[in-house]
């Protein structure tokens, strides 16, 4: 077992590439910084892609998929065996993550982290299980240190796979009853703070539920007061697909692959991975603002303007998947715009 | 000349639609209002298209580009020549909405009004100029009777071609030196409000010349204090593009075709259609809050919530044209994704 792999450098943005960016920008047939987040997220990707071109034309989504111990708490709106039966829904086509993709043609990697309700051998899953799910972390670690390294590098491997198919972007995504739970556990020990800030209705849990929802969640917290790195609350908190999320987005930003985040849950792991390697943050694009509450506060911990808000809450990367062509149009605006001379169009 | 046609009766979306659509969400697999404002544009479009299977593959765009007398008065931080060389742009490929248009492979329609610079006969370019451009409304009113009525019959005709076309959407943009100021007047007059409270940079004023555009607004105002009804105060106030947006609007509500809304003139022009014409509203969907001071004032009047808001301030109906794809991925997961039925997959 060695977690050596998370501490190696990341790849640096090209600060000379932004700027050349953003000169490119005051050029275009266009009052100037009134395409104005596009702009942006154009200069950015020129950026981390050190293009003058930056595209987004293949996007990899990875969808990871795992059960929770902490389910057994009676935390989530649907039953545990729901996690299982998506893995097969995201395989089949029919989850709303499979017809994004379908529709961006994007590659969509279904990854099954151990699900209690086991769907087994399904064409277009990756099977990688660690365990059925992980242990109740009111009781105990969610996961053993073997099991963390493993969800580590599964993620990790999914990245290095979307590089193998020359994706431009990387879109982690997730599936796993009461990982709203778990996501919230994991954020208020990052950032110590109580649950109360972080837990929220989850897939439609009432002012009760969410009540019963933050005492497990103080239960847990209590429990694991000695967990002090992120490393250790991503074990002890955590869950196999937060896990992997992490080590995706820490491979990402060593590789030089932009990521796009999606909303609550993976903004948690987005947290813990720069709470574990800093310079992860540069890589991130942030997708939208989750109606799940609790994800506005790990928003603003890392500093992140996501680019829309929809009023999401479903996860599987789906919010992520709809931003996509925002990305697209901006990256194609940078690219295929007239300049002013070229266009003998006046200036200001 | 007849006006006639403006007061003839609107479309009606088909409620038991919505109600069926509403129904259809709630059977696929997700959280029930998971998918927030993506739901809600889906069953909306189910209402007005009259279908199960709402669709904006066939996107239709109309450009609609003028100059305003009012230019003289120093409003604008572009010279008024840029008004024509950007009909040439719309034209060639290389303005922001081209690129838009290409991407989403929309239609593109171009239509010169009238120009102070008149880029002649252009391949791609709807020809109908009602004169080089309107009069200066400081001194009197921007637009004759005859000119009004030509501006409003010349946007309907767009909505007609797009019909002929089989447009599912239609776009409405417009481009027009010191068109902020026509627009920003045309509000001001329709909402009985100062116009400092709708006025704005533009394409870029300092705020020394936004105090020069409120004091310009002041006298326009107080000149036509005696134009009452909304359609009066178009023509006193508005433009050749302003009134083709607004026939175009009014057309596309006589025809029931869903009108997706840019940012702050398409919105003051959307105004004005709604004053004229009330029942137009529910045809209209709004893409994007806009950066120009006014638009979240516009917005509020006609109690409308945008999809998002990317800090744009371009016009030409780019913003709407960002927001198409939202529309689409809206439309494919209410008709692509499985129910929990078809799935197998247990519900909360």
């Amino acid at each position: 077992m060695s977690l050596d792999w998370l501490s190696a450098p990341c790849a640096q943005p090209d600060v000379a590439r932004a700027e050349a960016a953003r000169a490119h920008q005051l050029q275009l047939t266009k009052p100037p910084g009134s395409l104005g987040t596009l702009e942006a997220v154009a200069i950015q990707l020129a950026a981390l892609q050190r293009s003058p071109k930056p595209a987004v034309d293949r996007v990899w989504i990875s969808v990871f998929a795992a059960d929770h111990g902490v389910a057994e708490e009676g935390v989530s709106a649907f039953p545990q065996v729901v996690t299982g039966e998506m893995v097969r829904n995201f395989a089949t086509g029919g989850a709303a993550i499979s017809v994004l993709a379908r529709s961006l043609d994007a590659k969509l990697d279904v990854v099954n982290l151990g699900t209690v309700n086991d769907p087994g051998d399904i064409p277009g899953v990756r099977r990688a299980i660690i365990a059925p799910c992980t242990a109740n972390f009111c009781k105990g670690p969610a996961m053993t240190e073997a099991q963390l390294d493993a969800a580590l590098t599964i993620g990790a491997q999914s990245v290095h796979d979307a590089l193998e198919s020359e994706a431009q972007l990387f879109i982690g995504g997730e599936m796993g009853i009461a990982n709203t739970t778990a996501a919230a556990a994991l954020a208020s020990a990052l950032l110590d703070e109580p649950p109360s800030s972080l837990a929220g209705a989850g897939t439609g849990l009432n002012a009760a539920g969410i009540q019963h929802k933050v005492s497990v969640l103080e239960r847990a917290l209590a429990q694991h007061i000695m967990a002090k790195t992120a490393l250790e609350q991503l074990r002890c908190l955590g869950g196999f697909e937060l896990a992997a999320l992490v080590g995706a987005y820490i491979a990402a930003a060593q590789a030089g692959l932009p990521v796009l985040v999606d909303g609550f849950i993976s903004t948690a792991a987005a947290l813990a991975a720069v709470s574990i390697q800093p310079d992860v943050r540069p890589w991130l694009l942030f997708s939208h603002r989750s109606r799940e509450h609790g994800h506005a506060r790990l928003l603003m911990a890392l500093n992140a303007e996501p680019l829309v808000d929809l009023g999401l809450r479903l996860g599987e990367a789906s919010g992520a998947a709809a931003v996509v062509p925002l990305l697209r149009l901006a990256c194609a605006l940078h690219n295929g715009m007239a300049t002013f001379e070229q266009a003998g169009v006046s200036t200001a």
